[in-house]
């Protein structure tokens, strides 16, 4: 039997994402390197920095996906309470970590070790560190729920980290077959074809580009074999309307 | 007494996103225009074309916010589910709005008007359309729940329209302080003037370009006078401290 690719949900906190002043970007970074690995995102949240909404989202996702990643809120001032969010959601305390504390000691010994810095050190009991080579204040991670940064540099350099050991080798296999007919044309028959190769995935992206429009249908699924025979049919059928079709 | 900002949540749909392919930019211009007319976003989520977690959504939202917002998966193919999603989330039946219909045969006149084409048209019974001058297809809203296509520039012309609808003349003030100076140096300052301007909302954002770095606090409220008198008292505080403070 094949393996079944493991689940997984984001969650991304911050007010300034909520007012449009920011766009995030942590969520597409992260879905791409979760694609890569063949882990599948299911869900991604983006909610206020507020504890009661932190807890109760992180409490949901740690039962129902195999992975939780959230984005922001672990930084030295007073509207970041990711950290002590996941210490009352798993019902331990928020103490400090001697470890980090001492990372984070030594990075600023020529500077100030203000209270508001140290804050940072302070994780759930069971907390386990994550690396942070740019700016030192590390991340962490407890069971299945993995704590991170929202600044993408550094929230990048740890989850590169992280991926590789969710790596079960389980890959997604995905073909693309583009086509200048629209999705009205074509609609009838992609319904026709998803059925027929019901393990797969079959998503229909309209286009909009300068001079032209089209579509993009891209065939995803765990077998390699059957995501190309799939793309090839659909191919040949486009071929025989006109519809140039490209695969890729 | 002053009259309460109106809540929304956003509700995206579309595997492409989840799978990294596609970067989601719809949420943000909703908040940004939420924000000009003083209705605040207080979730943005998103998920897979996959019916029974649309319906659980909807079902979720629509009763805690005042207003929600979908995007995504109205389009003519076979994975485009979330009419008939909003239909069995409100108990109604989808149907085949005539209006709708009559829209797609003028519009598609002289080029076929296929049965993916047709799909379009059908709503829930009680929808009511939203015009759709780019494409044609309408949206739709039912109760609290405002229906509307993936493709940015048509979910926009739409959405410009509805909010002028939600304007209840109620305006979040909002006003920024940059400094060169870091989180972790003012944060504990920024704890006690959270504290003072408790009505208000005050935010910490790092910032890193080419050869700087430094926070831009945003303080945001629904009382001008005191959101400036806030961004004042820090900007005077920071001064103090050498932190070439900024206000804008």
């Amino acid at each position: 039997m094949k393996k079944k690719s493991k689940t997984s949900g984001i969650i991304i906190i911050g007010n300034e994402i909520l007012s449009g002043k920011t766009i995030e970007t942590n969520s597409n970074f992260m879905c791409k390197e979760l694609f890569g690995v063949g882990v599948s995102c299911e869900e991604i949240v983006i909610i206020k920095d507020e504890k009661s909404v932190i807890i109760e989202k992180l409490n949901i996702f740690r039962k129902i996906y195999d992975f939780v990643f959230t984005s922001g809120g672990i930084g030295p001032t007073h509207d970041d309470i990711t950290s002590s969010s996941v210490a009352e959601a798993f019902n331990e305390k928020l103490i400090i970590n001697l470890d980090a504390k001492k990372r984070l000691e030594k990075h600023y010994a020529d500077d100030i070790l203000t209270k508001a810095r140290i804050k940072m050190a302070y994780m759930p009991e069971s907390a386990k560190l994550i690396d942070n080579p740019v700016s030192i204040a590390p991340g962490f991670y407890i069971e299945n729920v993995y704590v991170l940064p929202g600044v993408p540099k550094i929230m990048q350099v740890m989850f590169k980290d992280i991926i590789k050991s969710l790596d079960e080798g389980i890959r997604f296999y995905k073909k693309i077959v583009s086509t200048k007919l629209s999705e009205g044309i074509i609609g009838d028959y992609i319904e026709t074809i998803q059925k027929k190769f019901h393990s797969l995935e079959i998503g229909s992206y309209p286009y909009f580009k300068k001079n032209s429009f089209g579509v993009s249908l891209v065939i995803k699924g765990l077998d390699d074999s059957e995501v190309s025979k799939a793309a090839l049919e659909i191919h040949k059928y486009i071929k025989s309307k006109d519809g140039n079709p490209e695969i890729y």
